[in-house]
């Protein structure tokens, strides 16, 4: 099997580009994660992954990471991503949730950690905290908002 | 090389949550696939990998899975998701087709039935048989209908 | 960790299916890596990751691989889906980029070329050479333009 990931941070970026591709690599630059290589996962915590603010992700290596983003043309509109890491009370798996829309960076907050409680509520598990990371940007010509939850070894 | 998975199985879920995202959630949670982190694949069941009920996931284990999902808004809709997967008579690769609509069951296992043998056809391969697993799922609030063949090892 | 990839190239196709999914499909056959399972990465090229047109992908591998792709079911509307890997001129990681959208082949060369051009300025590296492969595609019926740099070990 593939590798569970053990340890877990969540970063936040937002960027203008000269064109939406570019703008997202611009975003993931800001948030730390822009010279790897994202495989994008539909999204727990793993039981043990621990959160490290500190660890260093090798240039181009698949990682393993839940994202939200959102990327617009419309000068002047808000954009905001948030990612949340439900931590989990017991030994057990948490959940990871990503959001993005077009609202403020407390809006997204608001609506994230609704979503991991709503999560938490449905498998009868108890949360011991989240863990989130939200950013807004204001679009000037063609903007990204991105936030997420890389999971490493 | 990152390992070929040697089993595979095709399970459907719907559901209702309060966004879309724990819709979805909700969605993987009762096709059993809700504890372990999605890794998209498109879509081909590799040689020698056998059709096995019975394998458990273990808890955010990075997870290869073919999969097609539809979320919903509109109270009264009806929404679909099949996943089919193409068993060859020859000992080589098969082919996994995912599909998702505003439609009934019946109507995604036709769609998905047709689309499994034109990838045979293509691929000038004989077919053993197709294991098919499709939901339908009527919107309340806001719903979500997934289908998908888990892959593993 | 999960390993990262030594090997790349760049390949296109388009084609024509009886479906959205089963065209692209077919235009997976036509670049050459319809028999594996593409798992999609926001693409980076990893350093020491090296050109080789020749390598062989096994049936049904797990394959890393940046990708852009369309799909259309408008009879006569031309699109296109280019891929373009800027090679570092010192030893570090380079910078995959993907493009699709209704128009040229050479429209989206010049396009993706400038984006490769922009990650690079971004990054303060300097470009040793890009690796672009495009591909344009007239709708009959439902046709898919798709261009891929796939990794490999």
């Amino acid at each position: 099997m593939l590798p569970t990931p053990k340890k877990f941070k969540v970063v936040a970026g937002g960027a203008e580009g000269r064109s939406k591709l570019t703008a997202f690599d611009n975003a993931l630059l800001k948030a730390g994660v822009g010279n790897v290589n994202l495989l994008k996962v539909s999204s727990i915590l793993p039981p043990s992954c621990e959160f490290d603010a500190d660890f260093v992700l090798p240039l181009g290596a698949l990682t393993p990471i839940a994202y939200g983003s959102i990327v617009s043309d419309v000068p002047g509109e808000t954009i905001a991503a948030a990612v949340a890491v439900g931590v989990p009370a017991e030994e057990t798996m948490g959940v990871i949730m990503e959001f993005s829309g077009k609202c403020t960076k407390e809006e997204a907050e608001t609506t994230i950690r609704k979503m991991v409680e709503e999560a938490f509520e449905v498998r009868n598990l108890e949360l011991k905290e989240i863990k989130v990371c939200a950013v807004e940007h204001k679009v000037e010509k063609i903007g990204c908002a991105f936030a997420a939850a890389p999971l490493w070894y």
